[in-house]
């Protein structure tokens, strides 16, 4: 006798979040299937996936491969800090927002030498400064970064800090979380040796596992540097191409839900339909906004299309709390703010969601105001 | 436009495997919603499932508390023995299978020190030998040991171990991976500091993360411990503690397939109604493959209801891919063995099946039988 599952009070919420995010409805139905881990058709499920992935990355299994990881992104990063970074090496980490702190958190816990090239969370690195501590510092081995910084949605440079790490002939890590899918990545032009994403970012799945993009001939110079058990990549990869099965335990619901995200993203005409759908969402969102008042935190030219941070009204009446608490009840989940310099908070653009959602939320966001007495602001 | 699932051309196989396991329909029905990681009903399903892990413990919120930590059941254990094993701790391991021997490994991994009483793979553990060794070596801080080793089904003596543990003075970290939620286990009596389980195993969830119910005070006392920023037990519980979330994204699918399948345990009568089932099930496998001529590979008296190890018949008829090849097109998904040193396979009996899809399980392996012209044994 089972228990009837509850009937919810309300429909969910529309999720303008940088992950979790709203998905699809038959990427949630691919989860109605319980598949052993050593099943055929996992095992090819998974190998598609993982062909699938280095085709989004325009990259050929001859030179890349992809490995997924259990965990969240995180995970995913520290599985490359842990088992990548060889005994000696040194990391350069360049940092302008959260994530970029985090992996500086990352290396001091895994005890990784580390130097940091530290910017302010409305700007994007300095080129020279990068090509000048790389030519100071022949230790540095690997040079890290974000691509989109989620804690304000600014885009950083990808390609030609590539080339200068190229020039240089170190390694580069590319934290390409919330990017991966919605944003063309040139792997192999940018000289990306390690790029991390997830599952639940834009590609459309649902959380529960990482993945690696990696070139192969760095990969396998990497034996015996694994700190870990549960994050060595190498080991991974060594399990999925000895019997196509994970080492461990794999997430079997999220990797199924995952390869049909993974179709959709085709049909929908690949990163490019996928980003002009995404780029619409923002349009119609900081179009919306400014006719509100709303001013966003970034210069236009820094922003990506994944998510916006704008600044708090200059209102005694607004209380985020409260402005959060209302959308929410409306419908709409928003995001709060992550930059440590300003009252902010976020909008994401990214899921399944369509520039009619963002017009809805943004009809809710002017009731919102009104209901607050927040003065119309432009 | 979304694709149409594609139609399955097939049921999914019942799995007769020590995980992942065949679900419940509302269990799965649970993932079809997107759930915000910060929304205030996903933060409460995450504090009641916490709070319904003690309870299934028997262990209070005051001296205990329960932490979810992403990943598979291996990533639980890593992530206790990376974040609360002393600087310089000591572990005893006891072996008798290979998830011992994966602990083994991780020790290695982690550069923890480790002695080893190991034993073969249907012998339990020599008490008066984990005696001796607390005894000579009082640099061992912790011990641990797989409670229901997989590899075999065996059940090794948790409590009896456990009172030898505390009156050395020493931890007692316990992988109950396969054990909790289907055998009772009194922590507290057994002097349990850490125990691991993960969400796809006797509770009937689908994997994406694993659980540790930790004592408070032996977790408290682990500051500056971790070696990993991803499996950090106390940050997570800190983080957990301080607002309800997850430091990192969680799979918060799994999570509320989870909470459903905590609330059809208890329907079904909490620990001791599903110890009956799954008791059920392993009588009816055990007395008809016995009446088939199948010999088990353990003696009865260490055997557990959850998993069992059968030897493969001695008839030159009989290959093990072929059988599980036609048992998996009759709609049966049986395991491999795992043993080192004998020729064997597991039929697991818990997860959402019941004694008729035992039953069935059965009449398809004779018929299987006597496809393959194997000889009735017995």
């Amino acid at each position: 006798m089972e228990l009837q599952q509850d009937i919810p009070e309300s429909k969910d919420k529309i999720l303008f979040a940088p992950g979790p995010l709203t998905t699809g409805r038959y990427v949630k139905q691919a989860m109605l299937r319980d598949l052993g881990s050593r099943d055929v058709a996992f095992i090819e499920c998974v190998r598609e996936i993982r062909r699938k992935l280095l085709t989004l990355g325009g990259v050929s299994a001859d030179a890349y491969t992809a490995i997924p990881m259990q965990g969240s992104g995180t995970f995913g990063v520290e599985s490359v800090f842990s088992s990548t970074v060889p005994p000696h090496g040194k990391l350069l980490l360049i940092i302008n927002g959260a994530y970029g702190k985090r992996m500086a958190q990352m290396a001091h816990v895994l005890h990784l030498e580390a130097t940091t090239l530290t910017y302010a969370e409305n700007q994007t690195p300095d080129l020279a400064a990068i090509e000048s501590a790389l030519a100071a510092d022949p230790n540095i081995s690997d040079v890290v970064m974000v691509h989109c910084e989620t804690t304000t949605g600014i885009l950083n440079p990808l390609r030609a800090i590539g080339t200068i790490v190229q020039n240089a002939g170190r390694r580069y890590i590319v934290d390409a979380m919330s990017s991966f899918g919605a944003i063309p990545i040139d792997i192999k032009a940018c000289g990306i040796d390690y790029l991390i994403s997830s599952a639940n970012k834009c590609i459309e799945g649902v959380p529960g596992f990482a993945f690696v993009i990696a070139r192969k001939a760095a990969l396998l110079a990497t034996e015996g540097y694994a700190r870990s058990l549960s994050l060595d990549l190498l080991a991974q990869w060594k399990g999925l191409e000895a019997d196509g099965q994970f080492r461990f335990t794999p997430p079997t619901h999220a990797l199924v839900a995952f390869h049909q995200a993974l179709l959709e993203l085709e049909a929908e005409g690949g990163i490019e339909g996928r980003a002009q759908r995404y780029r619409t969402n923002y349009e119609t969102l900081i179009d919306g906004m400014r006719t509100l008042g709303f001013q966003a935190y970034l210069k236009p030219e820094d922003t990506s299309y994944i998510i916006t941070t704008f600044h708090f009204p200059p209102d005694p009446h607004f209380h985020f709390e409260e402005f959060y608490r209302r959308l929410h009840d409306k419908g709409y989940a928003i995001y709060p703010g992550k930059v440590s310099d300003a009252a902010c908070f976020r909008i994401g653009t990214i899921g399944r969601i369509f520039a009619s959602d963002v017009r809805a939320l943004l009809a809710g966001i002017g009731d919102t105001l009104v209901e607050m007495g927040v003065e119309k602001m432009a």
